[in-house]
């Protein structure tokens, strides 16, 4: 088991209606004023917007607004974000919105307290040293950004999806109220499924040391995401499925299934950010994609824990049963599972392979496949 | 699904020699002069206690010190530490040793800035509004307190044993070296199972709504307490071992099994402390006692909770026979299993309810039991 360190101060707020105290959560850290960063103009529709805007008011907090982040969110608005957050003095971000907007959000809280250009923190030309105050609506589970310290932007010139990590950027305070997903697509739903599957299976098949806590966790992760994502195809308004999923989908990627595990990868996420970058398809549905082709090409590395998965999850009995079952509920749940679904031809792949290894360079991942091992997983995609 | 906040800012310091750092993660937290608490001289045969001096000093922490905290610790050395830290005018205090050695580190840290009797916090007269920091370094894992803001302290006048909760006491750091536990007794190790299970058992069975994420986890926990006691109990050193029990244990008690669980009590806990009150036997000795009893006196109420127990935990069918087969564990590793074996007369049984039900009104608890109910859980160990 490995040595570690687990910190996670992030206060969670979960439940009903709990974004009408937003101002006052804020205040407890005694910032003053914020950046109220979002997406599309829905949440100005639903009300939303309304309900946190007179809790800041309430709570005498005074904000600015960027909105118009879009899904595989871009460093441009990120750097619009950041001018506006210095020039206006604020002491926080606020993101009202799903893993986009957190993304965001996190990015631009580091780039007010830099004088240099903020890419410079996604490909370690320097390190985060301060950041203003996180703090976070969530309307979408899937991303576990509203308790975890990182960002995932993408680079609009160099097309580059990279990640932003740093202690700072943990959010002070999330609320996540289940109701709010009320208005989350079906294809949504389940590409959040996928995400959360992807998150944890590299953990769980890369792992050269896999404690049975973690195992076990991840399993239960696994099996709450499937049970509710069902339930939830057949009754979106089921609260109780809504939130076991929220939760399971914190959870997935906060730290909680990494403590002791030695040597994992996060090989499905590195390859499906190259496809989203793009292609510009949903991360999700890119993931499912990536994922069945990648235990096919990557299961005889760890054949007891494929079994294993098998028969945790699905009660069968082989590796190649578990991978079919699970590639059977991705397409199911509406999800892609090969490239030509989502309509990128063959011919592509040169072109995603380059990408994907270049990735790989910058975060010192190279050593772990080749550019062909990279191809061959695609192919079976 | 229940509403909740989960805050824990607890940072741990997981794994080998990391004792040999605590005067800086001290000093990452700009405190300059701790009191040293721990239980028996054993620290300083074994060089433990030189370990932890020579990072203070070379980190330039003053530090002063107080030993001799007993199992069940008591408040009359409470009051002693809270002395010495008023005095001394430290502003943290560490904790090296066990549960009892954080418990009354916590009733100390929380005392000491308080000018009237730091009992009050026990019994409901006053909240905690500030304390010193608390870090810690533990050679026992087993109550979970490293990582949760409570302690536990009997009052050696009235023999109640209380528990002090607030969330200034979360430790800033806790230090878990898996390889300081290697000098625990296999009496011990039983008894820190013990714990752990009743930690678990309590909300697994009397929630009235567990999330499928949290029974699970509840079963990851279970599951692992159970394997590597097994190995520990052939061979102590075994490190992975160790290592798997001990973060087991903390998170079995820090937070993370209750998010929205609805309608769970601590009840074998309740009727324990009573036990170790008056008889000064092992908390983990005593819930022995009480958690195979309790369980046959209230599967009843969950029925279909105590078959899933049976079949998940020991791949049996009936609550009964899952019952029986936790009590034959208990055991096998040494703990005592009826009030006969701690050489507790049945006599004792109304003294022992008395003490029991005098705590749950103090809990406000004793809506939840009849006098005569405890005694018939009492009766049946």
């Amino acid at each position: 088991m490995k040595d570690f360190t687990f910190y996670n101060p992030t206060r969670i707020e979960f439940g009903r209606e709990k974004e009408k105290n937003i101002g006052q959560y804020i205040k407890d850290y005694r910032n003053k004023k914020v950046l109220l960063v979002y997406g599309s103009e829905r949440i100005k529709r639903d009300g939303l917007f309304e309900k946190v805007a007179n809790s800041l008011k309430e709570n005498n907090i005074e904000f600015v607004e960027l909105g118009g982040v879009v899904s595989n969110p871009l460093l441009s608005k990120v750097y619009e974000g950041i001018k506006i957050a210095k020039e206006e003095q604020v002491d926080a971000v606020l993101g009202v919105g799903g893993g986009s907007v957190l993304d965001s959000v996190k990015a631009i809280a580091a780039g007010a307290k830099y004088d240099g250009d903020v890419w410079d923190f996604f490909i370690f030309k320097a390190q985060v040293q301060d950041a203003l105050a996180v703090f976070s609506v969530m309307t979408l589970a899937a991303t576990g950004s509203e308790m975890n310290p990182g960002g995932v932007v993408m680079n609009d010139e160099t097309k580059e999806k990279f990640v932003l990590l740093a202690p700072q950027l943990y959010p002070k305070v999330s609320v996540v109220n289940p109701e709010l997903m009320a208005t989350v697509s079906k294809d949504y739903l389940a590409y959040s499924a996928v995400d959360i599957f992807a998150h944890c299976l590299d953990l769980y098949f890369t792992a050269k040391y896999l404690p049975l806590y973690n195992c076990m966790l991840i399993e239960a992760i696994l099996k709450t995401v499937m049970r509710t994502t069902t339930i939830l195809m057949e009754n979106p308004n089921d609260y109780n499925a809504k939130a076991e999923f929220a939760w399971a989908s914190t959870m997935a990627l906060n730290g909680n299934t990494l403590p002791g595990v030695e040597g994992n990868s996060y090989d499905t996420h590195l390859i499906e950010h190259a496809l989203s970058a793009l292609y510009n398809i949903a991360h999700g549905a890119g993931l499912s994609i990536v994922l069945p082709a990648w235990m096919r090409w990557y299961k005889e590395n760890n054949l007891a824990q494929f079994e294993r998965f098998a028969k945790e999850i699905f009660g069968l009995n082989t590796a190649e049963e578990g991978i079919n079952k699970l590639e059977a509920w991705f397409k199911e749940i509406g999800s892609p599972v090969t490239l030509e679904e989502a309509n990128i031809p063959k011919s592509e792949i040169p072109a995603i392979v380059d990408n994907v290894y270049n990735m790989a360079k910058t975060w010192q991942m190279d050593t772990l496949y080749t550019e062909e091992q990279i191809a061959e997983v695609l192919e079976l995609a």
